[in-house]
């Protein structure tokens, strides 16, 4: 791992990512469409002579396979990740995530590139009903297009695997939040509290229970069993690891951290039901032996990466005037 | 389910349904691109006044749209169906399976149809480890762009049921066989025994497990769940069955059966190894207790269905003769 390409590199973790790797010497190429990516993220890392940005988009397969040529690993976090919305635009999660990941693909093989590195997410676990849930816990249901690409992504990338011997790891998220946070609820409760202090909306009954990770701790995760080359002992040359902590908080747990750390009594206003939209699940709770069992654990609990998260929001409320 | 839309018409199994629709009286609107379609499977629903054939392309989203409209149920059957040579052209099941699936989604969304019945696979499961393999599974490691692509299929259909209220039979199939089946093992084993009789050649060991299902015990699941509106009440109006009979053959035991029909004794040549090719699965067998437990049961053994399969080829040797 010497040379690294990042799909989505002016996102929030792909910027975090790519500072990572700058700071342990490594060499980065970041890609990216600007589509929801910032540029103040990659500030810091455009000061570095061993970082190159390279502006483009998925879906054009030559220029991506013009990029991509000379590094030796991918991670690939670019996507659509407007879960919420996905049923008001519906070719939005094939094209951004499905289509892309291909090209990604492709694109390596065209340059025999074999190793990478795939964001998907716990939702592909659709309404588990083994929870903590397990990667291996019963074949889901899909309910979601955003999940549906994902897991689309993800047996593209298993299956190049098996066919074309790359070496995969397939993470499987819980929601990230931290520094570069751009979208969520304390994204949105925060600017709520900003423009009425004294009351609060929320989407649901805030009994919805969630699970969130430390966007470092994410970073860290990755890195470790890249560092250990699991995949390369794996059956079909393909891992795929929760990644998450073994705690999960209610919608009304985190109102208490945020409402607490802005000394603020907000009146909550509940829009009632036991999901927050169509497709909504209302617990998410990842099983993450697998990953701790290779020796990483999560540094920051929630309630320390909601306030964290809180405190980069107080202190970078520009990205509140940015387009999402 | 009055008027019904049939993708791949000209297929093995939508020839074959569209002629059962119509001796029951529905009418049909039949759509294929005549890829891999036969015009002569259709000669029979041709004659009748009850069906329709529209030539056209899925990935034509517009031609869809016009074509499908009027119709209350959808079988969505067109795919690319080449699982072995994916390898060879990684686009196609994007393309022909993924993004076809979308866009009949999208056609059906436009006209307010809603009722989808979905060819998939028993690949989605990949090397299974627990068989029979039920339909909940442990979440599976896909080897294989085609099996991806259908769970992609999958994951879009029980999305589109769950946020647009759309009615899915998603069945997963093993390998069907019987009269107007034009390619796998049988049709590859005559072909070569009407060349040289006197040896064959075997991928693989020929220990491999399979499984198959006679094209009318398929065809007559598909109506049997979908008379019984079982998707209806399931929870994300959604329903996923593995189609299939209660037993498996071994490759050799299938030469036997082909063989002893023919009344030859060819000498057999094994290319060797456990596997047919790569991402060749070399045991599948599907728990159908699901499928059972509504009411339904195969008519016929898998030796039975090899051997009116072997009847229709050599009666009809002339779909040797076109492409495939």
């Amino acid at each position: 791992m010497n040379q690294i390409f990042i799909t989505g590199v002016a996102g929030f973790i792909g910027s975090t990512l790519a500072d990572r790797l700058l700071a342990a010497g490594k060499t980065v190429v970041g890609w990216d469409n600007f589509s929801t990516g910032q540029r103040k993220f990659l500030a810091g890392a455009l000061a570095q002579k061993n970082f190159q940005l390279i502006e483009g988009d998925n879906l054009d397969l030559s220029a991506l396979t013009r990029a991509i040529a000379g590094c030796d690993t991918v991670f690939h976090l670019a996507a659509n990740a407007d879960v919420r919305f996905g049923l008001e635009h519906p070719a939005r999660d094939l094209q951004q995530n499905t289509v892309a990941t291909f090209n990604v693909l492709e694109a390596m093989r065209a340059n025999g590139i074999r190793r990478i590195a795939f964001s998907s997410t716990g939702s592909v676990y659709g309404e588990a009903e083994k929870i903590p849930t397990p990667e291996d816990a019963p074949f889901p249901i899909q309910t979601s297009l955003y999940a549906a690409s994902k897991v689309s992504g993800e047996g593209m990338i298993s299956s190049y695997c098996e066919g074309f011997k790359f070496e995969g790891y397939i993470f499987r998220f819980v929601s990230i939040l931290g520094e570069r946070y751009t979208h969520g609820h304390i994204f949105d409760f925060y600017k709520q509290l900003l423009e009425h202090p004294d009351r609060l909306k929320i989407l649901g009954d805030g009994s919805q229970r969630k699970s969130y990770l430390y966007v470092q701790d994410c970073v860290s995760a990755m890195l470790h069993v890249m560092n250990l080359n699991t995949a390369l002992k794996a059956k079909h040359q393909v891992e795929i690891y929760n990644l998450g902590t073994d705690e999960y908080v209610q919608v009304n747990n985190s109102i208490g951290y945020i409402a607490g750390a802005l000394g603020l009594k907000p009146k909550l206003e509940y829009t009632g039901g036991s999901r927050g939209w169509v497709g909504d699940n209302p617990f998410i709770f990842l099983d993450t032996k697998k990953i701790q069992g290779t020796g990483w654990k999560p540094a920051l609990t929630i309630e320390q990466g909601i306030i964290r998260t809180l405190h980069w929001l107080q202190a970078n409320q520009w990205v509140y005037e940015t387009r999402h």
